[in-house]
């Protein structure tokens, strides 16, 4: 049997046991994970170098070598995400509806957990930590599969995850982590119906899409994000520049930063200079339509292809259109239905675009950089979905969990 | 472009409008659409009776041609069922929750439909209309890929539907009729990521299949059901035989009849005979584990194949068990996370079934055959979900919606 079946159907016979765990007791497994992690910071670190290391040999590229690495402050980070986990509540056992039926049949709606969890992410170390956090709180087991650049600090920090959970009474088989650094052990995952009860990627546009294209496990599609800020006719300039530059700024290698910003216009003939001044200064690359080109100088076209690609970087595409339907229509042909945002001062457009718009969030007057599970005040979070189905948005604890009916009776037929 | 992929995108392109329509513009297109059934029944009944001739040439077995079969009194059937779904009330635009955080932006959590719905189902005109009916009530725009043995039925369906829809002012692109009779338009909609929202499988166990293995958009599966009826030491025999009678015999067709019966070892040498005589008598075959055979004449053996096939017939597995345990094992084996319930007088005991089943519903002296929209009060359903993800069990009117985030705000930005 291959590794991968193997560590799921281990994690599969723990769904039961982990499933009977009291709030108290996931969360006294939690804190000792936080504390087993400075504890033994020492062998993290090292572990880490070896990474680094073999990067370092690879070419990996600094950006990288930068997300893999770890330090006292960053593991004193990572296990302060575990605390804060112990604080939010656990949405487990909630009981969501009760009611009874004209024949006496009492029926229950409860939560319970999903089962186990297959995350499949990349060479970042704080992954491992977060995910098993967020899916051992919630009652679930859980499959990690990360990057193989992060191999070593993976497998280590999974055995001193392990060794905390072994010693509060949880079952170890409920964390697993897949070694076989193979492509084919991802695909594998990816169609273990029956063991995994949900497949989450985290990760670049290419890890997401290898998921959704070859998973035949359910999905929870997470992060990418093509967003957009419409300033509209009457948009207050100074709030529209503030919030442009905010979105596309603050931190462009997020996922609900801003790729494109739409701009009605009356204001950009009158305004589009000053409106993008900001970002000029910041050294953003701007690229724009034709008539962007023409009000603005040095500006590179902006094509089809760079409207749909999400840049992560200082890069931005500014098109003029003529209203809000305009603006409504490049949305619904390059937005990825993540974060979208109307600078206005018109109430009916304000309504409109929130009510035509179909993303996870929309904005009126706010930055798209909120869309996230601490700014929304839900706590920490396994990923923004990006996708109808079960979740939409920035995912908190509830949506690592699933529902059961209960239906206590004394003998019902149906008749 | 394809047939497949055209009405997709015609139907995508309906969405936004969908999306506006009032309940009462909803109510009054499914009111029209019941009607028009009604005074268009002689088209409706001439169309499927080129189905049926064409399904009798083809040598279609009585039972299938059975359910393809429409007359007068199955089409006002179908025509109520539209009517009731007007009595349901409108999940869309209601608001789940609404919030403000500490920097003034105020956040809504509301819901709004799926968007596109493809439904991929068997040869069954009835089906034709319930879905169009729930998806267009939740504000969806629908794609239906039905059998190809009832085309000429749901052509003609679609048809006077759609001028229903057109004479209320509804965008008749929202519903969509797959013509092409080919596999292959059906593998084709299992792509059509961008187009359609979700897609939903009505239908056999191959069917089901063909599209979990196949779908790269998200699928909700539905319907296979292998349950059992766990006889505990401690039940009330009386009420045992009666429910897993009705469990089995009441309509072995459908997902919530059980395969299987396991029983405490202590009852089945006890009063084995006596449990099942109810079934001998309703010509139920009967195959058994060695104990079953030891202590029943006449039983055929049952193999782990047989423990794993959904007859949806009058056939049933009998498996003695040492008691819970077993019982529980066995299910966690061969279950299909449907509907599976215990008959004990033990409080304790039916505790632990329900909380370690994972299933959709669990059920304490109750038959499993309650697990429908109708008997759980929640009206017409589209289908029993025995995913995890987005909805689990009988699926209501909000299993075919989403949710969104709307954030109000002046101007803010994050630090």
């Amino acid at each position: 049997m291959s590794e991968v079946r193997q560590k799921a159907a281990l994690a599969q016979e723990a769904a039961s046991a982990m499933n009977r765990m009291t709030t108290e007791q996931k969360n006294e497994a939690l804190k000792a994970m936080a504390a087993a992690l400075i504890t033994r910071q020492a062998e993290i670190i090292a572990a880490n170098a070896e990474d680094l290391t073999r990067g370092r040999e690879n070419g990996t590229s600094t950006s990288l070598l930068d997300r893999l690495a770890l330090n006292e402050e960053r593991i004193e980070g990572i296990a302060e995400g575990l605390r804060q986990i112990v604080e939010l509540p656990d949405p487990v056992g909630e009981l969501l509806e009760a009611f009874e039926r004209p024949n006496g049949m009492k029926i229950e709606k409860i939560r319970v957990p999903l089962g186990v969890i297959g995350m499949i992410y990349e060479a970042r170390p704080n992954v491992t930590v977060d995910a098993a956090g967020l899916c051992l709180k919630t009652g679930n087991c859980v499959v990690l599969r990360g990057g193989s650049a992060a191999l070593s600090s993976n497998r280590k920090i999974v055995e001193v995850l392990r060794e905390a959970l072994s010693e509060k009474g949880l079952p170890i088989e409920a964390l697993q982590l897949i070694e076989d650094s193979d492509r084919a052990s991802v695909n594998e995952m990816l169609k273990l119906n029956g063991l995994l009860d949900v497949v989450i990627p985290r990760g670049g546009a290419a890890l997401i899409r290898n998921v959704v294209e070859n998973a035949t496990v359910p999905v929870i599609e997470t992060g990418a994000g093509i967003c957009h800020v419409f300033v509209d006719e009457s948009a207050d300039l100074k709030m529209a520049a503030s919030i442009a530059y905010n979105a596309k700024v603050q931190r462009p290698s997020v996922c609900n930063s801003i790729e494109t910003l739409l701009v009605h216009r009356t204001v950009a003939e009158r305004s589009l200079a000053e409106l993008v001044a900001p970002m000029r200064q910041a050294n953003v690359e701007l690229r724009g339509c034709a008539e962007t080109q023409a009000l603005l100088d040095g500006i590179k076209p902006a094509s089809d292809e760079d409207y749909s690609t999400e840049y992560n970087d200082y890069i931005l595409n500014i098109k003029v259109v003529g209203g809000i339907d305009e603006a409504l229509a490049h949305i619904r042909r390059f937005g990825t239905k993540h974060s979208e945002c109307i600078v206005t001062e018109s109430g009916a457009n304000a309504e409109r675009f929130l009510q035509d718009v179909d993303a996870a969030a929309v904005y009126h007057n706010v930055s798209t950089r909120f869309t996230d599970g601490f700014e929304f005040g839900f706590g920490a979070e396994i990923g923004i979905s990006t996708q109808k189905l079960h979740a939409r948005g920035p995912m908190g604890l509830p949506a690592l969990t699933s529902t059961k009916y209960r239906i206590y009776g004394s003998g019902q037929i149906r008749g």
